[in-house]
């Protein structure tokens, strides 16, 4: 028999980091694997990231996209045609040397992202305007060696969608950027409810080789941020180093306008990160593998005909589209399943005994908020679709509420200081690249975007006091 | 401007493999990765794929299976533990030695399949009978390092799918391997309309390390087999050197029965083998990205109510859920756009011109049979399920006929040689490795499968003239 305490984990406020691993663990998110820095994402955690793909896939192709796939292998010859790509890369790639019984002629890279072999394959298909826009996604797996993994949030091997597409002039890529960016924007607050900050990074902080990077940063609850999808207009820099050349309608050769943009299996870990609590997981309905779960209370004969109305009340509910589990494990008790469901995150619950189903009732229990209502078995069913949007509109605020909790503006070092040490700091700053890595070294916090939407401002930098860059306060934060 | 020939492909009977070749690059199938035997699935061949998985993942998941990822990478040592396993993969293995800069204590092995790494993690995950039967599926990317590439059928890395389960006993796990196989051929049958034949594998023929394996084998044009998907039941061999054991309900340590079984981009190489003709590829509808193309004819100013036509078909079409689309290039011919659809193998095409629009009719033309006929436009859209689902019953019947015509009883080494030159052979054999090592060097040809339906037969080997084994003849081919 399981024992109650062993799905107990550490509360947020006495060690984060030990709360979040444990979680993953014990919420059968995911699991380590047997190489260092690896992942296995169980079931559970992998049904989340397949809600994550439906809705993602969906923008995706409505925006006139279309899948391909590209191979996970590239030459590293390859690899180095664009400069500052390969420095970028070189010291997270793994190298086959080997294959097929002999050591190969040149070694082979296994792909830490798409840009240079899409960048070939871009200058074989494209020749003439006609070709251009040319807009493609894959979705794939991709590895980066890390000397600090983290599930979900730093693994070895993630998975993820790489978008990846050329254009004839800037106008045309930088506009496809910000449709890249629209659609993960739509993902992370309606599916995800995350209140993400939207902006440009900083040029430090750009992908290795991107002209423009705009980012979608998310704020977790032990104050940190984390980077949840990037999106890249990457000017002529892989056009160059590959030759994606087109003829304009006036006959003209021109280099194509490139971009790449891309969402990985980190959103899972921003979701836990951001939206659990000292229970455990707080799942947003609409990336719940179970939206609702049913637990049928009692004994041997009182039991049969509870069992029987929670597989009505579930074929009911299924039928309306939701997502419903009973658990109906005999060998546990409904203490311990309560908790279990709790751990996992499940949104609402559904609590049925032999009093219950005498008095036509049954009771309500809500994750978020911890309520327990008591509502008529003949109208759970069509209450459930308004409860869940209530639940994914409430959590959504949660998190605003908290982020804006948690946004201080800064015009000094020290505010700078305290601002990090508890959420995101919004402050002006000089814009120089000594001055963020001061930032880095002193504070721990880097510079997370220029937010698309901030109130033109001039001034000092909070850091160094030199003049101001960006025309605007610019977000630093501690960042995972 | 475009020349009408560059779509031109070698005919079938001249040179089947380069018909092959060049319609897999000419459709825009796939193209070549710049490291040997990788393969880049471009937008139209990826979305047969897409297909396919959809088709596949319902059925997967109805039958109580969840998806799950599991890591790319595996320790050598790792693989090592099943003996016959890794005897059977150590030839086509790619090796990682060097990562993050460093080499490697332990090198790395890209998997070719995954029975190991899962193993491993069944037995963390089980413990108890109460964990049984475990049914996990995962869509992977695997690698295989190949001598002999092919496009589709034989990649460096492939895609598929691979189900991994455990069961309490041999019957349990026995009848996982057959409703595996049992949604395998529907997805063959009923998606690719390809009338597969099924069978066990003899036992030289075997998946590395498995009891019984049973295949989906497809006959295509040039008399060739190809194996199109396989089910394994892998007995104790895993669970031995993994250790997955599970405690039963009367207390007792046993060895859990696990089985595996795979459908890969390989398919995609079956369904344009065996469907295709001289003018291109002939796809099932339900496989095809597009189902239906419609072509609008005219110039200049007599193009333009013919356009608000197509466009009106398209979305009355559309709205019945059929894929349709329009093709409304400008600077290419009709002949031009009629040969590249045929080429790619859309099921069914509209052609409207301004004299068709006057009259009220459109032309509907047929790729399986080459037929055109006129359909006035008000009905078009109410006839096109049912035309499609014609289509799809015609190819099946096509490809059953091209079998039963191809399948020839052999009760002598000549009538073997003859069946296997143009096709299937049936035939009574010994069950000797070394008869059949025989056959495959004089003939070229190998056991396909012991066909699951075959009637009781016994008598002298076709081959060597010994007692035959097996109870029933055995199917015999040349294959891919």
């Amino acid at each position: 028999m399981a024992k109650a305490d062993e799905k107990a984990i550490t509360p947020q406020s006495e060690d984060f980091s030990a709360w979040y691993n444990e979680l993953v663990l014990k919420a059968e998110l995911a699991d380590r694997g047997p190489v260092r820095g690896t992942m296995v994402i169980r079931p559970y955690g992998y049904r989340i990231w397949e809600l994550i793909h439906d809705a993602l896939d969906l923008r995706i192709k409505a925006t006139g996209h279309e899948n391909a796939y590209f191979p996970l292998f590239i030459p590293e010859s390859h690899l180095k045609r664009e400069a500052e790509h390969v420095e970028g890369f070189a010291p997270e790639l793994a190298v086959v040397t080997h294959a097929g019984g002999h050591e190969l002629e040149e070694p082979i890279v296994v792909r830490p992202t798409s840009e240079t072999i899409i960048g070939e394959m871009f200058a074989k298909w494209i020749s003439s305007y006609r070709d251009l826009p040319l807009l493609i996604n894959q979705w794939a797996n991709v590895v980066r060696w890390e000397l600090r993994p983290r599930l979900f949030l730093r693994t070895t091997e993630f998975l993820w969608q790489e978008g990846h597409t050329a254009h004839a002039d800037e106008a045309d890529a930088q506009r496809e950027t910000m449709v890249a960016t629209e659609f993960y924007e739509q993902v992370a607050r309606e599916f995800a409810a995350l209140p993400v900050i939207v902006g440009d990074k900083t040029p430090s902080e750009r992908f290795a080789g991107a002209v423009r990077t705009v980012t979608l940063e998310t704020l977790v609850r032990d104050g940190r941020a984390i980077q949840s999808a990037t999106s890249h207009y990457l000017g002529t820099n892989f056009s160059k180093a590959f030759e994606i050349n087109y003829t304009s309608s006036d006959g003209e050769q021109a280099l194509c306008h490139t971009t790449s943009w891309g969402m990985s299996t980190r959103m899972i870990g921003a979701v836990i990160m951001a939206q659990g609590d000292d229970k455990g997981l707080i799942l947003p309905p609409r990336l719940a593998p179970y939206q609702i779960v049913i637990v049928p209370i009692g004994r041997d004969a009182d039991l049969v005909p509870v069992v029987t109305e929670t597989g009505r009340l579930a074929d009911e509910i299924r039928g309306l589209g939701i997502r419903v589990k009973v658990d109906d494990r005999t060998t546990l008790s409904p203490g311990f399943k309560f908790n279990e469901w709790e751990l996992r995150g499940v949104p609402l619950r559904i609590e049925l005994g032999p009093r219950d189903l005498a008095a036509g009732v049954a009771t309500l229990a809500n994750r978020l908020t911890g309520e327990k209502t008591t509502v008529p078995l003949d109208e759970i069913g069509q209450q459930m679709s308004a409860r869940l949007d209530e639940f994914q509109d409430a959590l959504y605020q949660r998190a605003l509420d908290f982020r804006e909790a948690h946004t201080l503006t800064a015009t000094s070092k020290e505010e700078l200081a305290d601002a990090v040490a508890t959420g995101f700091a919004l402050a002006l700053h000089c814009g120089q690249k000594s001055c963020e890595d001061a930032i880095k070294e002193d504070l721990g916090a880097t510079a997370r975007c220029i937010p698309l939407d901030g109130e033109p401002e001039e001034g000092r930098c909070a850091y160094c006091d030199a003049s101001s860059a960006y025309g605007k306060r610019i977000l630093f934060a501690r960042a995972y």
